[in-house]
């Protein structure tokens, strides 16, 4: 069996829509997905998980009811489980979401903004 | 309540102990592991729950029995429940292990390799 690592400039190149998570890979039933951002998103909650945001290009924001937390490349926030969030970027950020497999990107407030869930890159 | 990003440098600049992960976040009940390696770990398994590495800085190899998997900065593998494995790096490799809060270093064969678990950074 051929083994080889997952390498996230390679799999961003395939993709190029915003606000679309792709899926790179799974840990028990955690999903690990790729995103594009840009604009502004909208608020939302998951009131079944916590939801972890890496940033590995760009900067974001997310906004908090509370707060706004700042995150640039080499920084991950934990957004904890029904807590309303807003993403934000100024420049097209890139980073990775991790969540449970089946979580979808608008949480509790499904629109024409939710993104297809389950789509791998 | 204010928020703050987790920033990684940050991070890795208060301890300086290699194959002693420190926890910087949790999700739920999994727990996000900074570490630092150089050279060769042991052979070991968890026979409970896949393993996640993402390589933040630097190069690895995690050795499986049927087959190497090289990975640089910007690079994740996701080594299954119950595969041996043994990670090992020539020059500092800085990585993030993400996996159940609780898990051993050393998953199946504790030794003197085996880390203290739930250590904070």
């Amino acid at each position: 069996m051929p083994h080889s690592a997952i390498n996230f400039s390679e799999k961003f190149g395939r993709f190029g829509e915003r606000w679309s998570p792709r899926i790179v890979a799974q840990m028990n039933d955690y999903h690990f997905k790729l995103v594009k951002i840009q604009g502004e998103f909208i608020w939302h909650a998951h009131p079944e998980t916590d939801e972890v945001f890496i940033v590995l290009d760009g900067e974001m924001t997310i906004h908090l009811r509370d707060g706004d937390v700042a995150l640039r490349a080499g920084e991950m926030f934990v957004v904890p489980r029904g807590v309303e969030h807003k993403p934000s970027a100024t420049g097209e950020c890139r980073m990775m979401l991790i969540e449970p497999a089946g979580t979808l990107n608008t949480g509790d407030a499904q629109s024409d903004r939710t993104a297809a869930d389950g789509v791998w890159v």
